[in-house]
């Protein structure tokens, strides 16, 4: 299981740098604290005020599939998306839950479970390199319905059902995605989490069956814990609500509220040229990655390499813009089988080694979404590391 | 799976009456807007602000096991147990859920991962009649580390390990419950979401290895979908953070707070005569059960039977006191064979039936912990039955 291991931060300003300075940075998990500052920025805009006895039952609207859903939440949902065009949601049930997380499992699960018997277990499959957390969300309950298949490029059932997992923009290497086992008897799951114009450019309005969105990525509030699910197939919507009715009777209403809140504000500003939450994202990653590139170029001897993205016109912003992933997919060039983790953990900087997405310990995922002061130091440490004989790194 | 009927409300009045002579009255779940009067009446002490740039990070407090849970909040259960002696925290570390439900299942899940290997599935099994839930949640992945094994009293596996379920106060019938299959291979989970003084005598200070609380039937704020584990263990208490994380990465933040804000109150006001939310809860409680044994004894030829619970000391209160459960557990005394949750469900009032609580139709579990106006016309339903011949009821 992941550890972990944070650097402690301190408020006061006088310990910040000597705690800074010898604290493993976490870039593991990604945190995506990047974006307090737009938020603090907005002041009162998006507080949220709850009175002692409101949102007490476990009811929010009774009449709808996911009857657990605050209809505030669904009606910020469809205004964002609509405003940003980023998805289809005419025609399509909105699911809330727990963060994308709980909602990945509970489509996993809806679609297994709505397989005539006897083709259990379905395989679930994701294309390398993929999100770590995929393998442990398929296996961690041993369930006899699904059992993660590993790589969907080298699923070789010739027969049986099947699930892919497409994450588009891709965590971990930023890269659009595509299902690739295309074949009749799959169903594919969109995890869209990324797919925001201040990560990448917005080329077209998906309509995919099964599409995943999460808060936390979106504006930055992961501890809120909401995603939502746009789902067109009304029993595999009923399926997924079935699933988190016994796996936690509902959403905290609370968190659904402010999601609602913060959710509506980014759709009134969206066109802002001074209040845009897009327009602000994109220039913080934009920031982030330029110097990231420069670090990594002004490397001697190439160590250290990173994806290129290719421009392509944002709908959103309407112009060709490039593509500022929330993960940096680096790889240590020269040194074949080297690892790059523990390389980078001498330097304390803790990152997700690519053996855990499917890929190779010349590979590591590290956040881009960390606190600034956080940032800096990870560049810092970067541009520190100066290769040592081979060996060593073996 | 469940069905979610629910009496339509409307905020005018003209309707109201109209509406609900009509509308089935849901009394299924155990929804319990009951005290929402109780928290109008606190005004703005429970009222919580969250600005747009808080708890944004996933992490809580890195150096906790529950690094995911918001020390405020921790602080306001152990005070809140503290002040009204009915468990013991001391030595225990506390697992915060997305309600008692996620809570339970992770407890689940780290005893039967904690078992060595070649021992699964683990048997889980609660004395019969349980919380019909259980078996959902036992059951609904098909987990090949453990499965529903139904009622304690019957289980029989001379050896292996298992896991019982003790729900005291019982859900459903409200009686003091231990454990009853005792043998070494065993593990007990205490759920004690109802062993708070306004349903129950405080009679002792349990300190068992693992014991659930929830947000939801201690205060009423369900759709906060707050719980707590006191877990004595480390691993124990490890492995169902593990759990957490992978389900759900954590619990909101913003219930959290709001949860803390609340059971800091509860324990402020718990000794004040005017403000104590047990003083008026067990006055609600004692209220109704009054009220509906009063129907049920007026009904001619002992139509309808209910629990008896003796009197016994709270150590809260400081005095004997009666039992005034959460959910009645209503039987049909006289007609053996008959399905009583049919016979309300032709009175517009939908129970959960006896036999998923591994009891008989003969039996259904109510709520009685609905809002006023619904509470009446349950009453008012009941008192309008009258036995037809017994046929018509098999």
């Amino acid at each position: 299981m992941v550890g972990f291991e944070y650097a402690k931060k301190s408020d006061n300003a006088s310990n910040k740098n000597n705690l800074l300075s010898d604290a493993v940075i976490n870039l593991d998990h990604g945190d995506p604290t990047a974006f307090e500052e737009y938020w603090r920025k907005m002041g009162d805009r998006c507080t949220v005020v709850i009175k002692g006895w409101e949102l007490m039952s476990y009811f929010s609207d009774v009449n709808k599939v996911c009857w657990f859903m605050e209809p505030e939440l669904e009606n910020a949902i469809r205004g964002l998306h609509a405003a940003v065009g980023n998805a289809a949601t005419e025609e399509r049930y909105i699911v809330v839950g727990t963060g994308s997380t709980q909602l990945c499992q509970a489509a996993v699960h809806s679609l297994s479970s709505l397989r005539p018997c006897g083709t259990h277990p379905v395989s679930v499959v994701a294309a390398a390199p993929y999100y770590s957390t995929y393998v442990e969300e398929t296996t961690y309950v041993r369930s006899e319905m699904y059992r993660w298949g590993g790589d969907a490029r080298r699923y070789e059932k010739e027969e049986g059902p099947y699930i892919e997992l497409v994450t588009s923009p891709n965590n971990p290497d930023g890269t659009m995605r595509e299902e690739v086992v295309k074949r009749p008897q799959g169903k594919v799951i969109y995890d869209l989490a990324y797919y925001w114009p201040h990560f990448t450019p917005i080329t077209h309005r998906p309509h995919h069956d099964i599409m995943l969105f999460t808060f936390s990525k979106l504006s930055g509030h992961a501890g809120s814990r909401i995603g939502w699910a746009l789902v067109k197939d009304k029993e595999v919507a009923k399926k997924m609500v079935e699933y988190i009715m016994v796996n936690s009777i509902g959403v905290s209403k609370e968190s659904q509220m402010r999601a609602a809140k913060v959710l509506n504000v980014m759709t009134e500003t969206c066109r802002s040229h001074s209040d845009s939450f897009f327009l602000y994202g994109r220039d913080k990653m934009k920031n982030r990655w330029d110097k990231l590139r420069e670090v990594v170029e002004q490397q001697s001897d190439d160590i250290f390499t990173l994806p290129k993205y290719p421009e392509a016109f944002c709908n959103f912003f309407g112009k060709p813009i490039g593509s500022y992933p929330a993960f940096a997919w680096l790889a240590i060039g020269c040194h074949e089988e080297s690892d790059l983790g523990s390389l980078l953990m001498k330097q304390k900087v803790l990152t997700r080694s690519g053996n855990r997405c499917g890929s190779d310990k010349n590979h590591v995922r590290a956040s881009m979404l960390c606190r600034d002061d956080v940032f800096s130091l990870f560049l810092h440490r970067l541009a520190s590391i100066t290769i040592p004989a081979t060996d060593s790194l073996h």
